[in-house]
């Protein structure tokens, strides 16, 4: 059995040097500085992983899909600092946020930046230029959708209620695109056809609804000294979750439902009513739920690898999905 | 004689369609809104025409050059969103700005996602995929070199007196690198050798550097009522140019000289102030040095066409950089 995250640590290692290639000394000093600054402050690197184990998995040459790689975690930081902006927040896992460190220009053309650049790294791999092509054009349409996943997510938290249907098709959007366009660009440099493209793609879509469903979980039920997230923000902020949309459709005691909509979205809300709220949605089997339909979409993904021979890499891929659900952090 | 404004309408009446035809209706619906805001908008549509013009000039079919064009165009109003954004402007030739109408979060992902589709569209162009990688690799460098002028931009406003060189680089980044990468790829794509590729990109270069030297020159002795503008802003937000750089250096009077530098950057100043320092920048032969520089910039870029055989495309592009240097808007 793999252990996912000593694997994620060991290829954040092989990766780390190319990922810190890219940005050379120029000037203005202070916009190359935001630029480094998520992509060199380290994560999980869980989308450039699936670049390269997708193209592993396939029979493909890694060293030929690491710009790709690169270039994913790229554009995955360009959306962490904008989202950052947007969101008002100060703080993404200790370190102090783009716009508050830099100011808020600075934080959109670093932002912008990091796009061109993962872009000019794609424009430069040393792949047949059809192939490039094809990458680009998953690629560019993953940023588009996530720009509309975003935006859903904004729309979402001023409009309330959120069905789960428009809740899961944000997250899709907001999260499984960049995850599926990575997977199937590494496949796609690694040589494979159009069908196993296909397949690792929806791999990667099912598994990234896993992944952000069990991020909310752990938003809510998680450890905060190990998510460094405090747990119960997400009920503070009111976040529609799958686990709040099937609450307030199942709820059956109104006094019970009235609580919960008074927690729900309430700033100020108390550690005792974050505890309150905690046990509704425990309850009702809200939690269950969320952790019931994460796990199917986890069983989906694994499936879709059947068209994959066995290797190393194709049992890592399984192996994170199974960690989407399985992570404390 | 080509009449330019009436040559770039007339351009543009044959573009619209196609800028108006890769943004679908999506959800959500304000994002797309948003994102077809400025693009729709209208406005010169120079640098999308120059696409066009350089593919021509060197014997293309302007057809395969047109997504080409519009991917550009989207490229300049998502940097225009995002600028209006920065700097905090509320109207842009009398439209209401993209933060101001959608709000930040909305102005940000409208950037990010026509970035995006710009991308998708050059991605999917019908032209060898090895063309596509070379034009893919122009552009991309010159959105990167564009977020450092941007930046220095920035950078100049926060730091007051900015050197004659300092100046001259940040406009090439900010503003020439889109014309000239607009240039290339339309001389590319209309299947020019490297040689006549360099020698439009570098026309395009000074052409940039022309026209905005002569924006910076509306910007202060303009029209208001053609340019939209309100003359003077530049001198009230103390903004560095060829004349202010060039007055700093050369004012002898102290008296004169305390008088300039009290007027520049207050924000507050009267009519009447922003008149003596027009005449101070007139007397000190300012306004005449920039306007000899641009000059120059116009005449090299011409000379850089020298490589072209003659055509009418050839000589609407000598005319647009003559425009650059004599138009009132």
């Amino acid at each position: 059995m793999i252990d996912v995250k000593k694997e994620l640590a060991r290829m954040s290692e092989e990766m780390d040097p190319a990922i810190r290639s890219y940005i050379k000394d120029e000037l203005p000093e202070n916009l190359i500085e935001a630029c480094r600054q998520y992509p060199y402050a380290g994560g999980k690197r869980m989308r450039p992983a699936m670049v390269l184990s997708a193209c592993g998995a396939v029979g493909g040459n890694k060293e030929k899909a690491l710009p790709m790689a690169v270039a994913i975690e790229y554009i995955h930081n360009f959306t962490l600092i904008h989202d950052d902006l947007m969101d008002g927040d100060e703080k993404r896992r200790g370190m102090t946020t783009s716009h508050v460190k830099y100011g808020m220009p600075t934080a959109i053309l670093a932002g912008d930046a990091l796009f061109a650049k993962a872009f000019e790294i794609m424009a430069n791999m040393d792949i047949p230029a059809e192939t490039m092509r094809k990458a680009m054009q998953i690629v560019t349409v993953a940023v588009w959708d996530l720009a509309r996943g975003q935006q859903m997510d904004v729309n979402n938290e001023n409009e309330g209620q959120v069905s789960m249907e428009d809740y899961i098709e944000t997250i899709r959007l907001k999260t499984s695109v960049l995850f599926a366009a990575g997977a199937a660009s590494g496949a796609l440099i690694g040589g494979a056809n159009d069908d196993v493209v296909k397949a690792v793609h929806e791999y990667a879509m099912s598994l990234g609804v896993a992944f952000q469903m069990y991020d909310d979980i752990l938003g809510i039920f998680g450890d905060p000294s190990k998510t460094g997230k405090s747990a119960g923000n997400d009920i503070r902020k009111g976040k529609s979750t799958v686990m709040v949309c099937h609450a307030l459709k199942t709820i059956k005691d109104t006094k019970e439902l009235e609580t919960f909509k008074s927690i729900l979205g309430k700033l100020d809300a108390t550690d005792d009513e974050i505890e309150i709220a905690r046990g509704i949605l425990k309850k009702n089997g809200s939690l269950d739920y969320a952790v019931e339909l994460a796990t199917k979409y986890t069983k989906d993904a694994i499936a879709k690898l059947d068209v994959l021979k066995d290797s190393k890499d194709k049992e890592f891929m399984v192996a994170l999905a199974e960690f989407a659900m399985s992570r404390d952090v």
